[in-house]
């Protein structure tokens, strides 16, 4: 490998990565989802390697350990403790503030949050719902915000859509601007692309936000997300990348590349590790 | 009566109403839904007066065909020809622009559309669904915009939302805004509180905006939306009025009302119809 060509973003040494999972190390699906080819020897490389990561994942659908059965079964070589998602973070920001939650949130979610007192709700979460976002229980969210003196609204991200294995969906973003519009309201977000969901992840990793690379398919929530806190980002073109993000009006990431095994490979070569 | 009492928004005589439905005629549900108390009264006075009035209404869940049904079964003195909805004049719309709808409406709307080509749809035009908002439905109305090069997202209203015998619902604007937000485009919209939907009230009743009074019980597609076309407009509290609205931040009534029939008879008395 000739060294004069190293790309500028490579200049500073990679100590550690945050990796998007959805769309990334696999596509979801009605089957478990399939691995995105490459990304199972990535994971590989970086645990073969003891480079440090966290799979950031806005994932909404899973607990974390059901998250982690499905990247298992796959083939990935992770553990618990790679895995960041808000879940654990909302309930825990719930259980502080004292508050009962109304989940509107996919049925699998919803252990996340059984330590916390459900009854006569007070605020509303919202999660990837998926076939739960009912026009039934959108309503009842909608009035118990409607009739709150202090209507507090969370969202686990402000995704757009994403890719399954038998197409887009629409994100757990669309239905939270449905809310926040119908009761004049503005949701508190959690996860990506906040700065508090990066520097939590940077400090789990115990690393600075220029030693770390954080790779991910949404343009504005991982790529931009991650520059907002100073963190190098790849946008790669799997999962719900789109050509006319090339040009994208906002965000500029440091690179594109293919797929999480071409970036990891490429970051390993000039790196030195 | 002391004419010396008299408002001064009436100081300029009243020719016609415009009148909202849902919220002022009657309060819809399930069972064909109520009507207001005074209401089918105040109707029988403007049409024994023949003074002339068309219903505004962004009512999306049944044809002008099956909304004048219920009307006339509550008792209300009605004929086709007083009311307005947006969706015929949406048909025309796309009709004119060659536009092939995929329709997130409620099934009882979907006769108005009849005489339109709706295969290979390539526009979505969304109405008061209520059920039929599945997710479903949503992924297919977002999949259709998202993989067009020239998204055209129709929207009959603004509405955030409206109240039935069972309680409050989310209207068609979040779920608008949902799309919007979804595929970054905005919605066309038809119906109140679009000035264009307004001027062609006027138009059918061949009066002029100073002319007319509007009546309805939402403060910004109903009153907002009558009073930025020059038309006078009373808010009634009845149907989604809430108390908050007596300082809204935007809207200044020309007069607040309990009901249709208090406002009717008010405007009657101090007018020497």
């Amino acid at each position: 490998m000739n060294i004069s060509n190293k790309p500028d973003w490579l200049n500073k040494k990679v100590k550690g990565f945050l990796l998007d999972v959805n769309g990334v190390l696999y596509d979801s699906g009605l089957d478990g989802g399939t691995a995105i080819p490459g990304s199972v020897d990535a994971i590989d490389r970086l645990v073969e390697l003891r480079i440090p990561f966290r799979l950031c994942s806005n994932e909404t659908q899973h607990t974390r350990s059901s998250l982690l059965a499905t990247l298992q079964k796959l083939g990935f070589n992770v553990n618990l403790h790679n895995i960041l998602t808000p879940a654990p973070i909302v309930a825990e920001e719930l259980k502080k503030r004292m508050l009962r939650p109304y989940l509107l949130v996919h049925p699998k979610l919803k252990d996340e949050f059984r330590n916390l007192d459900q009854s006569e709700p007070n605020c509303v979460v919202v999660g990837d719902a998926a076939d739960s976002f009912t026009y039934d229980n959108l309503n009842q969210a909608f009035r118990l915000l409607i009739n709150s003196t202090e209507p507090k609204l969370f969202s686990m991200g402000t995704g757009k859509f994403y890719k399954e294995a038998n197409g887009l969906m629409l994100d757990l973003g669309a239905f939270t601007k449905a809310l926040e519009y119908a009761c004049d309201i503005t949701a508190e977000i959690f996860g990506k692309p906040t700065e508090k969901y990066f520097l939590a992840a940077l400090d789990s990793l115990n690393l600075k936000a220029d030693e770390v690379v954080m790779i991910g398919d949404d343009i504005v929530s991982d790529v931009g997300g991650a520059q907002n806190c100073g963190i190098r980002a790849v946008q790669v073109k799997t999962g719900k990348w789109r050509n006319e993000w090339i040009e994208h009006p906002i965000v500029k990431p440091d690179a594109y590349m293919p797929n999480l095994f071409a970036c990891v490979q490429c970051v390993l070569e000039y790196n030195n590790f």
